[in-house]
């Protein structure tokens, strides 16, 4: 959270970030493209944000959050379904992942341009480390929805980290199989075979029980 | 195969270009640089393979046929063994990937090398193309191992396209993790995930039969 941003100033610039994003992808990426999506001035977004790196780490833990909203939405439900929801939720077709998506499009237009920011990592530390932390986030939250189907019984006994890695590194993968080549089918595909090979696989009772 | 190269002037310029990507990377490379690599000159790699972009979709095809000669290597091995090898051959510690490899940072190099010519992809058709049949050929090659596998009774009846494509989107999206954000446990860890998943899984009289 940008402690020193008013919240509703922070909420408009950073959904500005994301239509910028898609619109203009991140290489060519001004701070007059999102000065203008927010209708705010230029002036005002370096008056909050310092410089456009970091607007753009304010706008990847802004993504987090976003995450972290969505994985507290499933809380009232079962392990089994809260993965379920969790990966359905990193899927193409899904638009509760965020609002502001339009279609299709979109996921593939802010994919390119998310892993364009991913590809600068190696050379900038602020991104990497935030990316870093989004990963660890998510693998986490995942890891501990495992934990927890462990210790109710509903799950066999396995490394939960390990295994919210798989998840996380295959769907991610697909992700970027279809936005960088067009494989259009990839994310649902390996879905599917996570559902077959892990999720199915965890619930006692199952194939492996 | 450039047909029209001598295959000893080939096989120079392709090591020569994969030594340059591990070098320089991709975004700057020049064909001074593979020129320098090879100890030929620049006009030469012109007479052979016209444009940077050319030479850039033989390296993709050539890197495909080193894959393709691994993959036969392993031929006389049973299913299960043979995907073990083809597995462990897309990890960092393998030498036997690529004779070329010097040691654990040509992987993470030539990884980064190969993920910028990938974010190229969506713009130039050539590398595109060329990047999807290599993506098409590997997850066809993995599988028919899981179809013979099926048809002597080893494995289980799975579907083994979306399977050999789980194996593959999550060595990739850990690869990629590990080459960003430096996160060097992410490609060892997703394949003891898969081992234990998928391969065991695979095996009839395994805890899934």
């Amino acid at each position: 959270m940008e402690s020193s941003v008013p919240p509703d100033v922070h909420e408009t610039v950073m959904e500005a970030t994301y239509r910028a994003l898609c619109a203009n992808g991140f290489a060519s990426l001004t701070m007059q493209d999102i000065a203008d999506e927010a209708e705010k001035s230029t002036s005002l977004l370096h008056y909050h944000y310092d410089t456009k790196r970091d607007l753009l780490v304010a706008f990847l833990r802004y993504l987090l959050e976003r995450f972290e909203e969505k994985f507290e939405d499933t809380e009232d439900e079962d392990p089994e379904e809260r993965l379920r929801l969790l990966v359905s939720r990193m899927l193409p077709a899904d638009e509760t992942t965020d609002e502001n998506r339009v279609d299709e499009s979109d996921y593939d237009r802010f994919g390119l341009a998310i892993l364009e920011v991913r590809m600068q990592a190696p050379y900038e530390e602020d991104y990497r480390e935030q990316l870093r932390t989004n990963m660890e986030v998510i693998r986490s939250g995942l890891a501990n929805v495992i934990e927890d189907g462990i210790e109710t019984g509903a799950f066999r006994d396995v490394d939960p980290d390990r295994t919210a890695r798989l998840i996380v590194d295959a769907l991610d993968g697909a992700r970027s199989e279809r936005v960088t080549l067009d494989d259009n089918d990839a994310p649902t595909e390996v879905a599917a075979a996570l559902d077959e090979f892990v999720l199915s696989s965890l619930v006692t009772g199952g194939d492996d029980a």
